[in-house]
Protein backbone atom coordinates (compact mmCIF):
# COMPACT_ATOMS: atom_id res chain seq x y z
CA UNK A 1 0.00 0.00 0.00
CA UNK A 2 2.75 2.48 1.21
CA UNK A 3 4.01 2.61 -2.57
CA UNK A 4 0.67 3.39 -4.35
CA UNK A 5 -0.45 5.87 -2.18
CA UNK A 6 0.23 9.48 -2.36
CA UNK A 7 -2.12 11.26 0.63
CA UNK A 8 -3.03 10.37 3.89
CA UNK A 9 -6.15 12.05 5.13
CA UNK A 10 -7.21 12.32 8.82
CA UNK A 11 -10.15 11.72 11.11
CA UNK A 12 -9.14 14.85 13.43
CA UNK A 13 -11.57 14.34 16.89
CA UNK A 14 -10.30 11.48 19.14
CA UNK A 15 -7.88 10.39 16.30
CA UNK A 16 -5.36 13.42 16.12
CA UNK A 17 -6.59 15.82 19.10
CA UNK A 18 -7.88 14.53 22.56
CA UNK A 19 -11.32 15.98 22.61
CA UNK A 20 -12.57 15.28 25.86
CA UNK A 21 -9.77 16.76 28.04
CA UNK A 22 -9.59 19.74 26.03
CA UNK A 23 -13.42 20.73 26.38
CA UNK A 24 -13.75 19.79 29.99
CA UNK A 25 -10.19 21.70 30.51
CA UNK A 26 -12.22 25.07 29.09
CA UNK A 27 -15.65 23.84 30.85
CA UNK A 28 -14.17 23.82 34.02
CA UNK A 29 -13.19 27.40 34.15
CA UNK A 30 -16.63 28.01 32.71
CA UNK A 31 -18.37 26.22 35.72
CA UNK A 32 -16.30 27.67 38.09
CA UNK A 33 -16.97 31.01 36.75
CA UNK A 34 -20.96 30.55 36.35
CA UNK A 35 -21.71 29.41 39.73
CA UNK A 36 -21.23 25.50 38.87
CA UNK A 37 -18.16 24.78 40.36
CA UNK A 38 -20.03 21.08 41.42
CA UNK A 39 -20.26 20.06 38.33
CA UNK A 40 -18.29 17.04 36.30
CA UNK A 41 -16.50 19.00 33.58
CA UNK A 42 -15.82 15.80 31.75
CA UNK A 43 -19.74 14.65 31.59
CA UNK A 44 -19.94 18.18 30.04
CA UNK A 45 -17.55 17.06 27.69
CA UNK A 46 -19.37 13.92 27.23
CA UNK A 47 -22.74 15.46 27.14
CA UNK A 48 -21.47 18.14 24.34
CA UNK A 49 -20.26 15.55 22.40
CA UNK A 50 -23.22 13.36 22.56
CA UNK A 51 -25.57 16.09 20.77
CA UNK A 52 -22.72 15.67 17.64
CA UNK A 53 -24.07 12.98 15.65
CA UNK A 54 -27.67 13.79 16.14
CA UNK A 55 -27.20 17.58 14.95
CA UNK A 56 -24.98 16.54 11.89
CA UNK A 57 -27.48 13.83 11.11
CA UNK A 58 -30.39 16.41 10.37
CA UNK A 59 -28.09 17.46 7.88
CA UNK A 60 -27.03 14.16 6.17
CA UNK A 61 -30.78 13.45 5.90
CA UNK A 62 -31.39 16.01 3.89
CA UNK A 63 -33.91 17.99 6.69
CA UNK A 64 -31.21 21.07 6.73
CA UNK A 65 -28.58 22.77 4.09
CA UNK A 66 -25.09 22.22 5.31
CA UNK A 67 -24.17 23.86 8.30
CA UNK A 68 -20.66 24.05 9.31
CA UNK A 69 -20.13 22.46 12.86
CA UNK A 70 -19.31 25.66 14.61
CA UNK A 71 -22.78 26.64 14.25
CA UNK A 72 -23.93 22.72 15.31
CA UNK A 73 -21.50 22.95 18.24
CA UNK A 74 -22.62 26.80 19.32
CA UNK A 75 -26.66 25.46 19.07
CA UNK A 76 -25.43 21.92 21.03
CA UNK A 77 -24.29 23.98 23.83
CA UNK A 78 -27.07 26.00 24.57
CA UNK A 79 -28.61 22.73 25.18
CA UNK A 80 -26.15 21.08 27.51
CA UNK A 81 -25.95 24.56 29.50
CA UNK A 82 -30.01 24.22 29.83
CA UNK A 83 -29.17 20.27 31.19
CA UNK A 84 -27.10 21.70 33.66
CA UNK A 85 -28.85 23.99 34.72
CA UNK A 86 -28.09 27.15 33.36
CA UNK A 87 -29.82 29.59 31.53
CA UNK A 88 -27.88 30.67 28.18
CA UNK A 89 -29.84 33.68 28.85
CA UNK A 90 -27.55 34.79 31.39
CA UNK A 91 -24.44 33.84 30.17
CA UNK A 92 -22.91 36.80 27.44
CA UNK A 93 -22.07 36.29 24.73
CA UNK A 94 -18.90 36.74 24.19
CA UNK A 95 -18.53 33.55 27.06
CA UNK A 96 -20.43 31.60 24.80
CA UNK A 97 -18.20 32.34 22.09
CA UNK A 98 -15.63 31.38 23.96
CA UNK A 99 -16.45 28.41 25.35
CA UNK A 100 -17.62 27.39 21.99
CA UNK A 101 -14.23 27.60 20.31
CA UNK A 102 -12.82 25.22 22.83
CA UNK A 103 -13.11 22.99 20.16
CA UNK A 104 -10.75 25.06 18.14
CA UNK A 105 -8.09 24.70 21.05
CA UNK A 106 -7.85 20.58 21.71
CA UNK A 107 -4.40 19.55 22.31
CA UNK A 108 -2.89 17.10 19.84
CA UNK A 109 -2.05 13.46 21.40
CA UNK A 110 1.60 13.24 22.17
CA UNK A 111 2.64 11.19 19.36
CA UNK A 112 0.95 13.15 16.35
CA UNK A 113 3.12 16.10 15.73
CA UNK A 114 6.27 13.32 15.67
CA UNK A 115 4.67 11.45 13.86
CA UNK A 116 3.11 13.81 11.28
CA UNK A 117 5.97 15.34 10.43
CA UNK A 118 7.46 12.16 9.67
CA UNK A 119 4.42 11.34 7.09
CA UNK A 120 4.29 14.72 5.67
CA UNK A 121 8.15 13.92 4.18
CA UNK A 122 6.34 11.12 1.82
CA UNK A 123 2.96 11.64 1.73
CA UNK A 124 0.12 14.25 1.44
CA UNK A 125 -1.49 15.11 4.60
CA UNK A 126 -4.50 16.37 4.89
CA UNK A 127 -7.69 16.46 7.37
CA UNK A 128 -10.64 15.18 6.44
CA UNK A 129 -12.57 15.97 9.76
CA UNK A 130 -16.21 17.13 10.27
CA UNK A 131 -14.80 20.12 11.93
CA UNK A 132 -14.88 22.91 9.64
CA UNK A 133 -11.64 25.21 7.96
CA UNK A 134 -11.61 27.74 10.75
CA UNK A 135 -11.90 25.38 13.29
CA UNK A 136 -9.27 23.18 11.51
CA UNK A 137 -6.92 26.31 10.97
CA UNK A 138 -6.82 27.44 14.89
CA UNK A 139 -6.51 23.96 16.06
CA UNK A 140 -3.25 23.70 13.67
CA UNK A 141 -1.77 26.83 15.17
CA UNK A 142 -2.46 25.86 18.59
CA UNK A 143 -0.56 22.49 18.36
CA UNK A 144 1.51 22.96 15.75
CA UNK A 145 0.01 20.28 13.29
CA UNK A 146 1.72 20.41 10.11
CA UNK A 147 -0.98 20.12 7.55
CA UNK A 148 -1.03 20.74 3.64
CA UNK A 149 -4.18 21.40 3.33
CA UNK A 150 -7.38 21.73 5.30
CA UNK A 151 -10.25 19.42 3.47
CA UNK A 152 -13.08 17.68 5.25
CA UNK A 153 -17.01 18.01 5.29
CA UNK A 154 -17.00 21.67 4.59
CA UNK A 155 -15.39 21.54 1.35
CA UNK A 156 -17.06 18.83 0.44
CA UNK A 157 -19.86 20.37 1.90
CA UNK A 158 -21.23 17.02 3.09
CA UNK A 159 -20.46 14.82 6.74
CA UNK A 160 -18.92 12.18 6.93
CA UNK A 161 -19.96 9.00 6.97
CA UNK A 162 -21.74 10.09 3.90
CA UNK A 163 -20.17 8.87 0.71
CA UNK A 164 -19.44 12.46 -0.57
CA UNK A 165 -16.99 13.63 2.46
CA UNK A 166 -14.61 11.19 0.77
CA UNK A 167 -15.00 11.09 -2.68
CA UNK A 168 -15.33 15.05 -3.09
CA UNK A 169 -11.89 14.63 -1.12
CA UNK A 170 -10.38 12.29 -3.37
CA UNK A 171 -11.49 14.45 -6.19
CA UNK A 172 -10.32 17.63 -4.96
CA UNK A 173 -6.96 15.87 -4.40
CA UNK A 174 -7.40 15.07 -7.69
CA UNK A 175 -6.25 11.17 -6.93
CA UNK A 176 -8.05 7.96 -7.88
CA UNK A 177 -9.62 6.47 -3.97
CA UNK A 178 -7.11 4.28 -3.06
CA UNK A 179 -4.80 6.36 -3.74
CA UNK A 180 -6.10 7.90 -0.57
CA UNK A 181 -6.09 6.41 3.35
CA UNK A 182 -8.07 7.62 5.38
CA UNK A 183 -6.18 7.43 9.20
CA UNK A 184 -8.54 7.15 11.74
CA UNK A 185 -9.32 5.87 15.35
CA UNK A 186 -13.41 4.77 14.65
CA UNK A 187 -14.33 1.86 12.89
CA UNK A 188 -17.42 3.07 11.60
CA UNK A 189 -15.23 6.17 9.55
CA UNK A 190 -13.16 3.30 8.52
CA UNK A 191 -15.40 1.17 7.38
CA UNK A 192 -17.40 4.25 5.28
CA UNK A 193 -13.98 5.20 3.63
CA UNK A 194 -13.21 1.44 2.42
CA UNK A 195 -17.44 1.80 0.66
CA UNK A 196 -15.68 4.26 -1.01
CA UNK A 197 -12.55 2.63 -2.11
CA UNK A 198 -10.24 4.28 -0.15
CA UNK A 199 -7.64 2.54 1.49
CA UNK A 200 -7.65 2.51 5.63
CA UNK A 201 -5.12 3.16 9.08
CA UNK A 202 -6.48 2.33 11.93
CA UNK A 203 -4.41 4.10 15.00
CA UNK A 204 -6.16 2.77 18.72
CA UNK A 205 -7.23 5.61 20.68
CA UNK A 206 -8.15 3.82 24.01
CA UNK A 207 -9.16 6.83 26.15
CA UNK A 208 -10.74 9.11 23.86
CA UNK A 209 -13.71 8.14 25.88
CA UNK A 210 -12.17 8.02 29.18
CA UNK A 211 -10.49 5.21 30.82
CA UNK A 212 -13.78 3.21 30.76
CA UNK A 213 -13.88 3.44 27.12
CA UNK A 214 -15.89 0.32 25.48
CA UNK A 215 -15.60 0.98 21.67
CA UNK A 216 -12.87 1.24 18.96
CA UNK A 217 -10.68 -0.29 20.86
CA UNK A 218 -9.39 -2.70 18.52
CA UNK A 219 -9.90 -3.23 14.55
CA UNK A 220 -13.11 -4.53 13.78
CA UNK A 221 -11.76 -4.93 10.27
CA UNK A 222 -8.53 -6.39 8.48
CA UNK A 223 -7.69 -2.41 7.38
CA UNK A 224 -4.65 -2.12 5.14
CA UNK A 225 -3.04 -0.69 8.36
CA UNK A 226 -2.98 -0.96 12.18
CA UNK A 227 -0.68 1.22 14.12
CA UNK A 228 -0.60 1.85 17.83
CA UNK A 229 -0.25 5.70 17.39
CA UNK A 230 1.17 8.26 14.82
CA UNK A 231 5.05 7.67 14.84
CA UNK A 232 4.24 3.94 14.78
CA UNK A 233 2.56 4.76 11.46
CA UNK A 234 5.10 6.35 10.24
CA UNK A 235 7.26 3.79 10.62
CA UNK A 236 5.06 1.25 9.09
CA UNK A 237 4.77 3.11 5.73
CA UNK A 238 8.10 3.71 5.36
CA UNK A 239 8.46 6.94 6.34
CA UNK A 240 12.27 8.69 7.89
CA UNK B 1 -4.37 47.71 9.88
CA UNK B 2 -1.99 45.33 11.45
CA UNK B 3 -4.11 44.90 14.88
CA UNK B 4 -7.37 44.54 12.99
CA UNK B 5 -6.61 41.75 10.56
CA UNK B 6 -6.48 38.25 11.23
CA UNK B 7 -5.48 36.47 8.00
CA UNK B 8 -3.65 37.33 5.09
CA UNK B 9 -4.81 35.44 1.81
CA UNK B 10 -2.31 35.54 -1.02
CA UNK B 11 -2.69 35.71 -4.74
CA UNK B 12 -0.25 32.86 -5.87
CA UNK B 13 0.33 33.50 -9.52
CA UNK B 14 3.29 35.87 -10.06
CA UNK B 15 3.04 37.37 -6.44
CA UNK B 16 4.23 33.68 -4.43
CA UNK B 17 5.78 32.04 -7.64
CA UNK B 18 7.28 33.43 -10.51
CA UNK B 19 5.35 31.25 -13.05
CA UNK B 20 7.19 32.47 -16.18
CA UNK B 21 10.67 31.16 -15.57
CA UNK B 22 9.36 28.13 -14.09
CA UNK B 23 6.93 27.78 -16.86
CA UNK B 24 9.45 28.36 -19.14
CA UNK B 25 12.20 25.76 -17.84
CA UNK B 26 10.02 22.61 -17.81
CA UNK B 27 8.60 23.87 -21.96
CA UNK B 28 12.68 24.08 -22.57
CA UNK B 29 12.90 20.50 -21.97
CA UNK B 30 9.84 19.60 -23.79
CA UNK B 31 10.08 21.46 -26.77
CA UNK B 32 13.79 19.75 -26.99
CA UNK B 33 12.65 16.31 -26.93
CA UNK B 34 9.72 17.07 -29.50
CA UNK B 35 12.23 18.46 -31.90
CA UNK B 36 11.56 22.21 -31.71
CA UNK B 37 14.17 23.32 -29.66
CA UNK B 38 14.28 26.36 -31.51
CA UNK B 39 11.19 27.51 -29.94
CA UNK B 40 11.13 30.47 -26.99
CA UNK B 41 10.43 28.49 -24.00
CA UNK B 42 9.21 31.87 -22.76
CA UNK B 43 7.47 33.13 -25.47
CA UNK B 44 5.66 29.32 -24.42
CA UNK B 45 5.36 31.10 -21.41
CA UNK B 46 3.67 33.47 -21.95
CA UNK B 47 1.13 31.96 -25.13
CA UNK B 48 0.21 29.87 -22.56
CA UNK B 49 -0.47 32.38 -19.82
CA UNK B 50 -2.51 34.23 -22.74
CA UNK B 51 -5.23 31.77 -22.11
CA UNK B 52 -5.57 31.75 -18.19
CA UNK B 53 -8.43 34.41 -18.31
CA UNK B 54 -10.05 33.86 -21.49
CA UNK B 55 -10.38 30.14 -19.80
CA UNK B 56 -12.01 31.57 -16.72
CA UNK B 57 -13.58 33.95 -18.68
CA UNK B 58 -15.78 31.40 -19.81
CA UNK B 59 -16.99 30.22 -16.37
CA UNK B 60 -17.06 33.47 -14.66
CA UNK B 61 -19.45 34.55 -17.47
CA UNK B 62 -21.72 31.12 -16.66
CA UNK B 63 -21.62 29.67 -19.81
CA UNK B 64 -19.51 26.44 -18.53
CA UNK B 65 -20.13 25.22 -15.31
CA UNK B 66 -17.06 25.84 -12.46
CA UNK B 67 -13.86 23.65 -13.47
CA UNK B 68 -10.46 23.37 -12.05
CA UNK B 69 -7.83 25.26 -13.24
CA UNK B 70 -5.56 22.06 -14.34
CA UNK B 71 -8.52 21.07 -16.84
CA UNK B 72 -8.05 24.44 -18.10
CA UNK B 73 -4.39 24.49 -18.37
CA UNK B 74 -4.56 21.17 -19.83
CA UNK B 75 -6.91 22.41 -22.28
CA UNK B 76 -5.21 25.43 -22.95
CA UNK B 77 -1.64 23.52 -23.70
CA UNK B 78 -3.03 21.40 -26.73
CA UNK B 79 -3.76 25.14 -28.31
CA UNK B 80 -0.10 26.58 -27.58
CA UNK B 81 1.11 23.02 -28.91
CA UNK B 82 -1.04 23.70 -32.36
CA UNK B 83 0.29 27.50 -31.99
CA UNK B 84 3.94 26.42 -31.75
CA UNK B 85 3.36 23.85 -34.76
CA UNK B 86 3.43 20.65 -32.46
CA UNK B 87 0.26 18.52 -32.95
CA UNK B 88 -0.79 17.20 -29.62
CA UNK B 89 -1.58 13.71 -31.11
CA UNK B 90 2.02 13.09 -31.44
CA UNK B 91 2.79 13.20 -27.65
CA UNK B 92 2.43 10.75 -25.49
CA UNK B 93 -1.16 11.70 -23.07
CA UNK B 94 1.67 11.25 -19.65
CA UNK B 95 4.18 13.55 -21.58
CA UNK B 96 1.10 16.18 -21.85
CA UNK B 97 0.19 15.82 -18.32
CA UNK B 98 3.73 15.95 -17.24
CA UNK B 99 4.01 19.59 -18.63
CA UNK B 100 0.62 20.53 -17.68
CA UNK B 101 1.84 19.43 -14.16
CA UNK B 102 4.84 22.71 -14.62
CA UNK B 103 2.59 24.76 -12.88
CA UNK B 104 2.89 22.46 -9.64
CA UNK B 105 6.21 22.89 -10.17
CA UNK B 106 7.00 27.25 -9.79
CA UNK B 107 9.54 28.33 -7.74
CA UNK B 108 8.90 31.07 -5.19
CA UNK B 109 10.54 34.16 -5.35
CA UNK B 110 13.71 34.24 -3.28
CA UNK B 111 12.30 36.39 -0.15
CA UNK B 112 8.92 34.27 -0.05
CA UNK B 113 9.27 31.76 2.48
CA UNK B 114 11.32 33.43 4.96
CA UNK B 115 8.28 36.57 4.58
CA UNK B 116 5.58 33.44 4.37
CA UNK B 117 7.53 32.22 8.11
CA UNK B 118 7.46 35.38 9.66
CA UNK B 119 3.63 36.54 8.87
CA UNK B 120 2.13 33.09 9.75
CA UNK B 121 3.57 33.55 13.56
CA UNK B 122 1.03 36.36 13.83
CA UNK B 123 -1.36 35.83 10.83
CA UNK B 124 -3.48 32.95 9.48
CA UNK B 125 -1.71 32.75 5.74
CA UNK B 126 -3.74 30.95 3.51
CA UNK B 127 -3.65 31.01 -0.61
CA UNK B 128 -6.69 32.59 -2.56
CA UNK B 129 -5.21 31.47 -5.54
CA UNK B 130 -7.72 31.05 -8.75
CA UNK B 131 -5.36 27.65 -8.98
CA UNK B 132 -6.68 24.53 -7.44
CA UNK B 133 -6.54 22.79 -4.41
CA UNK B 134 -4.31 19.79 -5.68
CA UNK B 135 -1.68 22.20 -7.25
CA UNK B 136 -1.28 24.47 -4.80
CA UNK B 137 -0.80 21.94 -2.45
CA UNK B 138 2.39 20.01 -4.94
CA UNK B 139 3.57 23.78 -4.90
CA UNK B 140 3.64 24.09 -1.28
CA UNK B 141 5.29 20.80 -1.04
CA UNK B 142 7.85 21.86 -3.93
CA UNK B 143 8.79 25.04 -2.74
CA UNK B 144 8.10 24.58 0.93
CA UNK B 145 5.68 27.38 1.21
CA UNK B 146 4.60 26.60 5.08
CA UNK B 147 0.56 27.67 4.35
CA UNK B 148 -2.20 27.35 7.60
CA UNK B 149 -4.86 26.31 5.04
CA UNK B 150 -5.27 26.03 1.07
CA UNK B 151 -8.30 28.29 -0.11
CA UNK B 152 -8.95 30.17 -3.64
CA UNK B 153 -11.22 29.71 -6.03
CA UNK B 154 -11.74 25.86 -6.26
CA UNK B 155 -12.60 25.67 -2.86
CA UNK B 156 -14.90 28.89 -3.07
CA UNK B 157 -16.34 27.75 -6.57
CA UNK B 158 -15.89 31.03 -8.58
CA UNK B 159 -12.39 32.19 -9.85
CA UNK B 160 -11.35 36.02 -9.24
CA UNK B 161 -12.22 38.85 -9.62
CA UNK B 162 -15.52 37.71 -8.73
CA UNK B 163 -16.90 38.67 -5.70
CA UNK B 164 -17.65 35.21 -4.23
CA UNK B 165 -14.09 34.36 -4.65
CA UNK B 166 -13.19 36.92 -1.63
CA UNK B 167 -16.43 36.88 -0.09
CA UNK B 168 -16.78 33.25 0.23
CA UNK B 169 -13.14 32.55 1.29
CA UNK B 170 -13.33 35.48 4.56
CA UNK B 171 -16.54 33.41 5.03
CA UNK B 172 -14.79 30.02 5.56
CA UNK B 173 -12.67 31.83 7.69
CA UNK B 174 -15.28 33.10 9.86
CA UNK B 175 -13.93 36.40 9.79
CA UNK B 176 -15.66 39.64 8.33
CA UNK B 177 -13.63 41.01 4.93
CA UNK B 178 -12.43 43.75 6.79
CA UNK B 179 -10.48 41.24 8.83
CA UNK B 180 -8.72 39.54 5.70
CA UNK B 181 -6.07 41.09 3.90
CA UNK B 182 -5.43 39.99 0.02
CA UNK B 183 -2.07 40.11 -0.62
CA UNK B 184 -1.04 40.44 -4.69
CA UNK B 185 1.05 42.26 -6.98
CA UNK B 186 -1.74 42.60 -9.02
CA UNK B 187 -3.81 46.28 -8.83
CA UNK B 188 -6.78 44.40 -10.40
CA UNK B 189 -7.15 41.91 -8.53
CA UNK B 190 -6.64 44.28 -5.16
CA UNK B 191 -9.02 46.47 -6.46
CA UNK B 192 -11.89 43.57 -6.81
CA UNK B 193 -10.66 42.85 -3.16
CA UNK B 194 -11.30 46.23 -1.89
CA UNK B 195 -15.05 46.68 -3.64
CA UNK B 196 -15.42 43.24 -1.21
CA UNK B 197 -14.18 45.22 1.96
CA UNK B 198 -11.14 43.31 2.34
CA UNK B 199 -7.54 44.92 3.35
CA UNK B 200 -4.92 45.53 0.51
CA UNK B 201 -1.35 44.74 0.67
CA UNK B 202 0.53 45.06 -2.65
CA UNK B 203 4.13 43.83 -3.27
CA UNK B 204 5.72 44.99 -6.27
CA UNK B 205 6.97 41.88 -8.66
CA UNK B 206 8.64 43.97 -11.56
CA UNK B 207 10.03 41.19 -13.35
CA UNK B 208 7.19 38.75 -13.10
CA UNK B 209 6.62 39.49 -17.24
CA UNK B 210 9.72 39.69 -18.16
CA UNK B 211 12.67 42.45 -17.95
CA UNK B 212 10.26 44.27 -20.14
CA UNK B 213 7.03 44.53 -17.64
CA UNK B 214 5.18 47.12 -18.44
CA UNK B 215 2.01 46.96 -15.64
CA UNK B 216 1.77 46.60 -12.18
CA UNK B 217 5.31 48.06 -11.49
CA UNK B 218 3.70 50.47 -9.23
CA UNK B 219 0.58 50.75 -6.89
CA UNK B 220 -2.41 52.66 -8.17
CA UNK B 221 -4.50 53.35 -5.14
CA UNK B 222 -3.58 53.64 -1.91
CA UNK B 223 -3.28 50.42 -0.67
CA UNK B 224 -3.54 49.41 2.53
CA UNK B 225 -0.18 48.04 3.00
CA UNK B 226 2.57 48.45 -0.08
CA UNK B 227 5.96 46.67 0.71
CA UNK B 228 8.57 45.42 -1.78
CA UNK B 229 9.02 42.12 -0.99
CA UNK B 230 7.24 39.88 1.48
CA UNK B 231 9.96 40.31 4.37
CA UNK B 232 9.88 44.09 4.13
CA UNK B 233 5.63 42.86 4.50
CA UNK B 234 6.24 40.90 7.63
CA UNK B 235 8.70 44.16 8.76
CA UNK B 236 5.12 46.45 8.12
CA UNK B 237 2.96 43.97 9.56
CA UNK B 238 4.94 43.91 13.20
CA UNK B 239 6.08 40.04 12.70
CA UNK B 240 8.76 38.84 14.44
Amino acid sequence: MKNHVRALVFDVFGTVVDWRSGVARDASAFLQRFGHAQADPLAFADAWRAQYQPAMEEIRSGARPFTRLDVLHRENLLRVLRDFGIDPATVPDGELDHLNRAWHRLDPWPDVVAGLTRLKSRFIIATLSNGNVALMIDMAKHGGLPWDAILGAEVAQAYKPMPEAYLRTADILMLPPDQVCLVAAHNGDLAAARECGLKTAFVARPIERGTGQKIDLAPEQDWDVIASDFVALADALGCD
